[in-house]
């Protein structure tokens, strides 16, 4: 049903299926006067393109986005911003078999349980080209947050059983690898793991990591709308995620109180601080002004080459091996888009927040 | 700001102040007809009053809930339930130490930087009894859910280095111990530990499990609304949460495609089911049938006793030693707020999914 | 269903029913900082109280207000304001031949339809009492955008045949007498009308007006979330009302474009305004600088002494004639509703509004 | 800022500028399975295509409707449907003049206020324009609720003086006649009025009036969300208007209980139902089964050839005469957008109440 909205102020609405005609998002909300222009937004969705690399699939799409509205001699109105990429590379190609059976760990059988049948063209509307209209309107977030200040760091954490060393972190190296990872070394060792899995006819999954600095403190409300469980929320909603941390996540469980309590400093300049980080830039659901750090963890694509046992849609057990072009891994592609989700819940919470107290209120409207 | 409502047809909406009047929640959106009283929320609400062992804080509250709207003749009316536990036991103690400085771990600085000021009497709205709200208004969606078949089994996974191992797993024995634990070694285990912890002035983390039985296939929207989306929402608002997973969880991360993967298969009523269950109960975002599984991890309770470093609002550096009524750990009562959270975000998702097809929609005006 | 909240930002949401336990509301999203006592309130309560005069039903309700949370020495703390009016006046009285049969122009039909039964007892959700949390809550929106410079006139323009004229317009006499009027010559001929309806055992209908000044421009936004179409959300969402009006209103259908058009002109002090103010304050869904001018027909009670005809739930048609104590007319009490619904309206489209422009934006956060 | 959506589970976003790219809606949330083409949404933009008579701004547009998503093999599949419509006849004229003053009755002036610019080509996001998002959205309402026996017929009551005789009433004359009156002489006087208003550069307001039959009685919730508040929202969100009544309307304020309550009744098949219908369709907020009756005055167009005064952006009174293509009256090609967001508003009520009463839940989940 209407799930294809998020955020309060600043909203993005998603449309569109993998096969269809296109695949677009409406932004509304965004406040009047940021410059914008396509290129904006092309640069983030050349993050989760496909065909760059042999590790992503090797379906051909420029994926090029076209702005439709919200947009006035090169600023934006306040108005929604309409924006599309149409899909080219559709191939028209035999779709009965896929029809006729459900794909173990993709949604075709809920889909169909749900709605009583499904676009079964390439995934429909659960495709990972669902997440461009999400990179396309997180890219005006992040372009917004980074105006004031607030900057975004996100890479591949771990891709199988490869984790990056912080003693290597390189953020430089991150955009310089197609796996988009910190630490070189990983990241060739990465490479041959996701061989491996290729020639297997397997896939892998992985850990993206988001960090983001400048945010000021108090963004996010006390109970249900805490700044944690929006960016929960948000990240959670993409696809073939199954986990998602703040700060130490589930290492919290076996620390105790005086490791994991952050002890508040004062800073050089005078200001307050916290001299670690456990809580990962969030205290009592609201920003605290340390460094924002969470975590998702992806499940292997689905999409396997190897054989696997299914039923089809006349309720027979059937062995079935998924062709087509498919990732060995979602990961390093979904990097922009835990980013620009990321980049969405913040900046919403940052309107939201506008309201708090009256003091500040009277001086916005004298 | 507004944050204080969660779901959008079966609706809550909690308030109050850890030391103020009284703690509350209205339920709005309850469907008309279920017969309800009192003691169907003290259930609930007894299994998180504090003072019930030797880990949970002493305070003595009896926590007795009235309703006081939407039930008539021992039904729902459809019309919105309120419901209010008052405050008993709040010492007016002097709270002019407390005032003066922010505790580590605790929301005492991010709400000062929001709202300017903060009610520092026992942690205000960022207190654990804020969740009584939720598990009132919780123990409706239970019993409703109960109602079609749709049963809740929550309990304490591992508190602190302590794991509950699935081999010795006794339903029957959670309710019997004050950990809340289906594991009588690992409970005994458990309370050495606390123990330990309390005698060192210190706290300890946790992880509670999830499992909901009897769920429809089809629960939650493909995007933004997945039923997963909603839950972490839901489990990520509680305090003291910083990690969340579905079935396996973080472990999808280094697993393949092959290994990670339910395959479909052909019961013996002739339905479909999946034959492993590493999904966690979800796919595409929407109830694929399966037992739904989750997990969160609650830090160690930041108040202790023992000596930390934090600065005051003159802005200088002290070392503090927090004295008062405090759990070592917070697990074991927040047990029946997962419980309740779950069912709350399930009972919405349920009622939300009824439109989602024309023919079923034409059958129900009929 | 899920329909007792109204706002975005500043939230009420409302239970309670006629002869329940109490009514009450709970105000999230109320900025921190607003100074806030039960007398604030209760000044407010006290214009829609029953038994002040012969033309309100002779009910006696002290309707005292407690605030239960949100108010921490003397001020809003920026958490959910909880308060109640417990009710007093619940006769005991015989119900079942009310519950027997239902009232024409009630909505006892409906909502047996809708929900299998309803509480019958003087109206239950759809009693006048349910506006008491309207009432409240909208008090603290009035108080706060009265802190702002913004000011309420509500009073009752029109009973039956009797309009107040604008040559006799006096502000001052509108709390001075029991019919809210501003002229005292129709408020004289007006009771002379409902004495008549008394006499008839009949009741009467009316106009309210409310004129809202010193708001800033810009307030609401041009689509669906047009101030004019919030507003009349607001007041359309009381119940009784059925006609609602902006600036002219219906009287635009009949003018012409150079009649109606507002010319803009400048000021002494050199700003911007408009001549003539047919536009009641609002132009493309926004504060235009001009009063906000707004009116609301209520129908006439539709309980009435006077021998009626209906049918029984045994689908019997009936003669009836309703007992009990009912206000010949429902507009007086209804100003204080239609103002403080007004005001919750204008509060939240203020706080909306305040992330529309990026630089505004930008200059909050320095 | 964002609102640029409406409804709660049948959700329409719409987007777009008069002289942008195009304009277009996202409608979410519209249950699967219902047979959609885009013939089905062009008859209804047809009804609202300027050209089609004098009355008319001759501005060419065809307007195409394409649909780009949610539909497959001719059924909507439950995701979101992206209907666009690109803009032909953007005259690339000189804007300079108009974009140098505030034209009176438009949101020039608030535009600028709000959003510190604005786009000043033909209105931008304030046009008339705007409302093809609404009516390709609703459009698809109105045939899934025909669907299942709801059906609508709106037209234009009254143009300036002239008013339709219910004696007169002619519903298939309707579209016969380019003001969509439902009575032959009133159209013929109407006419004569209008070509009064263009030659003295004049502009003419209106009544539209819209009646629903075939609807479930329950549908709206008893408080904040009753079905005519938010048909007044909906109502009142269509530019241009200045009043909405339901039923009797604005008469009720000089009715007597006597006379405006609907006496209930039996009918020959020995269901409920109104001897007479003042009441409109909605008792307590909701459906009561008889016909449902609106109607929503409208303002006469704001741009009119003849003089005006006003002021321009250096802050001067100057004197204008607006050129360029502008209707004499909205309101005939306003009928068709009272009557499809009448649709989106019953359909997202009709979505609403299906979780009204735990049998009927259990029921459709059995």
């Amino acid at each position: 049903m209407a799930g294809s909205s998020f955020g309060n102020i600043f909203k993005i609405t998603t449309w569109g299926e993998s096969h269809g005609k296109g695949i677009g998002v409406v932004v509304d909300g965004c406040p009047a006067g940021l410059p914008l222009c396509e290129e904006d937004i092309q640069a983030f969705l050349n993050r989760r393109k496909p065909g760059q690399s042999k590790f992503t699939t090797p379906r051909q799409e420029g994926d090029q986005v076209e702005i439709l509205s919200g947009v006035f001699e090169g600023k934006t109105t306040g108005t929604p911003i309409s924006m599309v990429v149409f899909n080219q590379d559709q191939k028209s190609r035999d779709y009965s078999e896929i029809a006729s059976y459900y794909r173990p760990g993709h949604a075709d059988y809920t889909f169909d349980a749900k709605y009583g049948f499904q676009d079964y063209r390439g995934g429909g509307r659960s495709s990972g080209r669902e997440t461009i209209g999400r990179v396309a309107g997180g890219a005006i977030a992040v372009k917004l947050l980074n105006s004031m200040g607030i900057d975004f760091l996100t890479y591949s954490k771990s891709i199988g059983p490869v984790t990056c060393s912080p003693d290597k972190f390189n953020a430089d190296f991150i955009l310089q690898n197609p796996l988009y990872m910190p630490d070189e070394e990983a990241a060739e060792r990465a490479q041959d793991y996701l061989e491996e899995c290729l020639a297997t006819k397997n896939s892998s999954g992985g850990v993206v990591e988001c960090i983001v600095t400048g945010l000021p403190v108090g963004l996010g409300d006390p109970v249900f709308e805490k700044l944690n469980a929006n960016l929960a929320k948000a990240i959670f909603s993409i696809g073939a995620v199954k986990g998602f941390e703040i700060g130490d996540g589930f290492d919290v469980a076996t620390a105790t109180g005086l490791s994991n309590n952050d002890p508040f400093c004062i800073t050089a300049d005078g200001s307050i601080s916290k001299e670690t980080n456990h809580s990962g830039g969030t205290l009592g659901g609201m920003s605290d002004g340390s460094p924002l750090i969470l975590r998702a963890a992806f499940k292997p694509t689905p999409s396997i080459a190897a054989l696997q046992k299914t039923v089809n849609k006349s309720n027979e057990e059937i062995d079935i091996s998924i062709k087509g072009r498919h990732d060995p891994i979602i990961v390093p592609r979904a990097v922009v888009v835990i980013e620009t989700m990321t980049a969405v819940t913040i900046l919403d919470a940052l309107l939201m927040n506008m309201g708090a107290r009256l003091d500040k209120i009277q001086e916005f409207y004298k």
